[in-house]
């Protein structure tokens, strides 16, 4: 008994914790249930049941199907599956009816021909990499279509009124779908995109916010502060890897009516290149990184010569990274224009006292090879000013 | 007519070359055709027909949705299908018994309960990461098992019959799938992952071997060879972004049965650590590669000093990356073993080499400031080494 105590409280944990991370999961649990009540109708309410039969099933399925997270992906599945069918449809109808021509032996034979060719081309236009992004369901529904009405028209006669039908509940499930996704408390796919960009320039802001504490903290510090600290510093990994969720992303928002301050055709385009540099600048301060983790001995002299003006450098690039976050955040491009700007002349002067004190400086006396990783930590954050200013100019 | 055969020209430019790209996929555009067409043959030929009717069209489906590119995609589409409609249609049956119980009224009321209540169920548990990895597809088929079986029971009396008919032809589909991706070419996703693996440490070491060349590169040679060969040094970026890719392949891996040299619990987590450890290098040279873009202006003199023991470092260890790819690539992990221990010494050699010149220089007469970039690029390298090292200890 006290195993399956623990077994049940763990899985409540992980449902809470599932639930909290995002609660808009529950929400669409809750949307999922309801269109699916709704459709079900059909089989309940006579005369609606006697029009459309065992069809019925069909909308069940486009529910379960087509249903998705955000309002642009049911979207995309919607008007995928919509239109396929209806093409798809139609060529199966017409597929059925030359096969008919060619006499009882012959139509079997021509079918099979028939649904091998549309198959196979079919598959094979899948792996275009366009048509995958955006309508490799269509494509597979397309495929399903035509196999069923034309394979199927062999044992039916009434093959239009068949397809009429399986349209029509194909039709009521996807905009089921459809109206409950954007009506109940709709998950838009560019609005998330949106927040993603904006958040992730804010965990680079983060990292090079504490980044110069970090790097020059005197050994006196307790490792359990550090332990805690570095693991907030953290944050910017999953920039590393963001590129494929903004892709989806885009690709759903894409499909997305007006809402909000996005209008039908928002640049797009534009989050994926912002979000492409924010990678790149990503990618540098990993390189950073790498030298929060070694336990280098800097010598004491070469550090306090230029702590200060890396400092200065790391915190004026964090506070230029914040703000263009917030611009994006707020898409109030022309008002946070000038702030921006002035916070990369700071930055800009921040790196230029930087490279000056290397120029003056008496390094004589120092240790070289010691002081190697102050160098390459120097170069990496002018490196990330470069990255911070290319972002600037896209924002 | 002109514009016509232009747009057909390109289209067929654009096949042959998704085709080239990977003739894998024509073949697989062929195998769904052949199972389909296999499929159909339920419809034509009557005894079969006889025995299964209507939910012949439940083979048809189950093939299109579950024939995937890789024996792992498939495997994994089939079974989760399979055991998810068994299960899912015995829930329903069970809860279309019990809304029978409460009379005529009740019914719909309990059934429109029961389906909503496993919707939203289902829908919450897709959202946990473990589930949503490996069994995404058996929870959609569920709930659309379970709303279809209950729900059409409210018509239809002889249930049983019905869900033992439709589980035998989604078996038939998925069996026909399964059997032709094994049979007939197989494309193994855990070959596919173990040599995207080694390739990708190929590249990293086709990057620092031609890495020395690109750095220190007089200015006469001309622009266009430079350009040239560059691309071929930006093999490595598709490294950065290849984690999904990786994570999807091994999913579909773990369902594969042993093939070849693969055993069924063939170690793919490993293969995973080994891509992540790739990762970390490639951000490295990710943060080198933007050393190339600038023209930057090292002074001659220390550049004279240490260009040699970079390009050892270099060169050192994009032989051993690429010895390394050799020994993953080949499974030789015992012979290769002293191979690539032999080289990794020879790059700790370099490494000590550039470090001892870097202590013993006079560095006095030179710009600091200019050289800056010259030992970012050194440390950075010296990095590089430490996590070609980390490979080689997991290899």
């Amino acid at each position: 008994i006290g195993n399956s105590i623990t077994g049940v409280s763990t899985v409540v944990r992980d449902v809470i914790k599932v639930g909290k991370d995002d609660p808009r999961r529950a929400v669409h649990s809750f949307k999922v249930g309801l269109a699916l009540t709704l459709v079900s109708l059909i089989y309940y309410y006579q005369p609606l049941y006697t029009n459309f039969g065992a069809t019925a099933m069909w909308a069940v399925m486009t529910v379960v199907v087509v249903f998705e997270f955000s309002v642009g992906a049911t979207l995309s599945k919607g008007l995928n599956r919509g239109l396929a069918t209806l093409l798809a449809g139609a060529l199966g109808v017409g597929a059925h009816h030359l096969a008919c021509l060619s006499g009882k032996i012959g139509e079997p034979i021509l079918l099979s021909f028939f649904v091998f060719l549309q198959a196979v081309a079919t598959t094979f236009m899948r792996f275009f990499p366009e048509i995958k992004a955006r309508y490799d369901y269509g494509m597979l529904i397309f495929i399903l279509t035509f196999s069923l009405v034309s394979v199927s028209g062999y044992r039916y006669d009434e093959i239009l009124t068949m397809a009429h039908r399986r349209f029509s509940t194909i039709f009521i499930g996807g905009a089921t779908c459809v109206i409950i996704s954007i009506v109940v408390c709709p998950v838009w796919a560019g609005e998330d995109l949106h927040n993603l960009i904006a958040l992730n320039m804010e965990k680079l802001g983060s990292f090079l916010e504490g980044f110069g504490d970090e790097f020059f903290r005197t050994s006196a510090d307790t490792d359990w502060d550090t332990a805690e600290k570095r693991k907030c510093l953290r944050g910017y990994k999953s920039v590393l890897g963001s590129k494929s969720a903004e892709e989806t992303l885009a690709n759903f928002a894409r499909w997305e009516p007006s809402h909000g301050e996005f209008r039908f055709r928002h640049p797009w385009k534009q989050y994926l290149e912002l979000g492409a540099l924010t990678r790149e600048c990503a990618y540098r301060i990993e390189a950073l990184d790498g030298y929060l983790n070694v336990n280098v001995q800097v010598p004491a002299v070469a550090r306090e010569k230029i702590e200060g003006a890396c400092r200065e450098v790391s915190s004026e690039a964090a506070k230029a990274l914040k703000e263009m976050a917030v611009s994006v955040r707020t898409m109030t491009r022309q008002a946070a224009l000038a702030d921006t700007d002035h916070l990369l002349v700071d930055c800009h002067g921040a790196v230029k006292d930087l490279k000056a004190l290397l120029k003056a400086s008496q390094w004589k006396e120092t240790d070289l090879l010691a002081a190697v990783p102050l160098f390459t930590v120097t170069s990496l954050l002018i490196d990330v000013v470069e990255c911070t200013e290319k972002i600037a100019e896209s924002v």
